[in-house]
């Protein structure tokens, strides 16, 4: 096993995820983050909204901000005992750092730290301002965490002018794709109504199955865009149907459907709910419908940010990162809409989520060397 | 209230509606029916098959024989407190005789066995056969009562010339629909295989709600045939349709869907279930599916037994009855296909199945002089 006091970040990550900070709980993350923070010159505002903790850490006095972004809350860690280790007991085997949040993302967290320590002890007068925004609310509902922290500092007058999200963007190796934007995510719960009666008199009843069955398959074969050079095409999926009473001879008064789209720059949210509902009107469906908008899509073009992260990539890992904006959702598309430029670089996701979370303990030191090149190529 | 001794049927009904035969359970109502049978020289066989009571009773040595078919077990009651009688203490009120059964279909076989004693003492040395095949299995699975005791009448060589099924068919007013054939049904449960996943990675799964889609909507549009002069067109009916694991972030890996068909004779179950199959073959879907048939199409087109039928319903309410082939399926479905003619004739099913079940005590006496009527066309 690796000695974990032979490397700064390493060791910072084990502390971390030997806090059991399941979400929206932060078990004295944010406290250990913060302590090193303030060594070296950052001000910290400690920002508890409702049961979540956050915090906001700012060094230097003026000039363009670039910001970490990242969350210390992790995902519950299901059967401890499918886990081959304890959990929240980090141990390095075989090279990997292993434990619920080592890449979902208390590795990052630490590689932010050590890398700003490091930077710091290089360039304590460096230009611009360094700043961390973090919660414990990103595996949650979301509710009480960045969206409260972006709202805060739009009151106080706090533009962000550069944010890297520790997410892990990777896929096969360290920094292979770096994302820069996300797709949106509209939901939507639809509810169609029809009559209820029995298959032998179907005149005196109105399948509601039948009304939906055109218009589900017109939406699943829609073309809601081509994508553009930096969205894949809007996706349309149905996650759940239901109607029917168990008997096989009742014809369903109602039927329920639950459906998203991933939606790209291309069309907005607005066009995409006028077009399902014309598919709607145009088979005459009787329907309830309730949508959820879960994020805006977002998008950092080509600029100051996308560069000086590429560049950094590049020169540690030797590798040109893919730019994308295939995925899920992150805490990205809250700063985004700030007008922020928004980078999500973080380890391979391979594990995230699932039992034996792990991180190659040589990608930490390649994440660290990362996060400070990119603060030399806009810090100095 | 109107004094149950003041008629045999009446009486009777009451007598059999006090026996509370929920089923498959008989609870005495066939030996109440053959113990008058026997009194006017019918033999009896007692046919029980599993926990199921029939009985076949004859009366005749030779020729062909009219055959009195029915069931004495009813529909359980629901929740008591919603009737306004308690449904096994038969009472007549205003005109109407309640009780559970007393129109499906207890009134009718007191009618069939008062029909014949009176018939039986005018004409005792009719021509012909008189037949009774009962069964107390008709509202459950049905699978130990009518089919079982139609095997066992072929086993014994014995063939059926005319039946009348005591099933409720009027609709508005006794006999002012006769129901000469019974649609065929043919239900299946079907299965459609995907591959689940994450709605944001939808390249990665295979949305098998997406595949069902149109195939579903191709089926509830196709027109399977036009019906013919004795039949309404073929009805295709979905049931239930269940897939999604309740996120709504899940691409569900199958659909589970519930349908049936109502055909008729011009359309074969083969030729349905192979163009149902061809669609989906269509619209490329992996599936299982499982068909199970409850019944062919059958039809006694004009013949003896219609017209003995329709003259006894003519003469007696002095309106001509519509033949029909509409509605559930009947018992019917497995005596007809023995090459026998099967007419369904009794009273107006509007109560049927529901709370406060009532007959028409006039009705009973009009549906004991049919019965009576038929029995003296054919047979006298």
């Amino acid at each position: 096993m690796t000695d974990p006091n032979s490397s700064p970040t390493l060791s910072l990550a084990c502390d971390l995820i030997a806090r059991a900070s399941v979400t929206p709980e932060d078990a004295g993350c944010q406290a250990l983050m913060t302590q090193r923070l303030e060594r070296i010159g950052f001000r910290v505002e400690h920002l508890r909204f409702g049961e979540v903790d956050n915090f906001w850490a700012v060094r230097g006095n003026a000039g363009p901000i670039l910001v970490f972004a990242g969350h210390t809350d992790v995902v519950p860690t299901g059967p401890e005992t499918q886990w081959q280790h304890p959990p929240f007991e980090p141990q390095v085997i075989e090279g990997m750092l292993c434990g619920r949040g080592a890449a979902d993302m208390k590795g990052s967290l630490a590689a932010m730290v050590v890398a700003c320590e490091q930077f710091v002890a290089q360039h304590p007068d460096h230009s611009g301002r360094i700043g961390f925004l973090i919660t414990s609310d990103e595996e949650g509902p979301a509710d009480n965490g960045t969206v409260k922290v972006v709202e805060w500092l739009q009151s106080q007058g706090e533009p962000i002018d550069w944010c890297i999200v520790g997410e892990p963007s990777s896929t096969n190796k360290l920094g292979d794709v770096i994302k820069n934007g996300r797709r949106g995510s509209l939901g939507a719960e639809l509810t169609v109504h029809g009559v209820q009666g029995h298959v032998a008199y179907p005149h005196l009843a109105d399948n509601p199955i039948h009304a939906l069955a055109p218009a589900l398959a017109e939406l699943a074969a829609t073309q809601w865009d081509q994508g553009n050079d930096f969205f894949p095409a809007t996706s349309f999926q149905v996650s759940n149907i239901q109607a029917g009473t168990g008997a096989t001879n009742v014809i369903p008064g109602k039927a329920h459907v639950v459906f998203n789209f991933r939606f790209s720059t291309e069309v907005t949210e607005q066009q995409l709910r006028e077009r399902t509902e014309a598919i709607f009107a145009r088979h005459r469906l009787k329907y309830d419908i309730l949508w959820k908008l879960s994020g805006q899509p977002f998008l950092t073009a080509k600029g100051s940010l996308v560069e000086a992260v590429v560049k950094a990539v590049q020169e540690t890992t030797g590798t040109l990162p893919e730019l994308s904006t295939s995925g899920g959702t992150s805490d990205g598309r809250f700063i985004a809409p700030t007008g922020a430029q928004v980078v999500e670089l973080g380890p391979v996701n391979a594990t995230i989520h699932k039992v034996d979370e792990r991180i190659s303990a040589q990608d930490l030191e390649l994440l660290t060397q990362c996060y400070q090149k990119v603060l030399e190529n806009l810090l100095t």
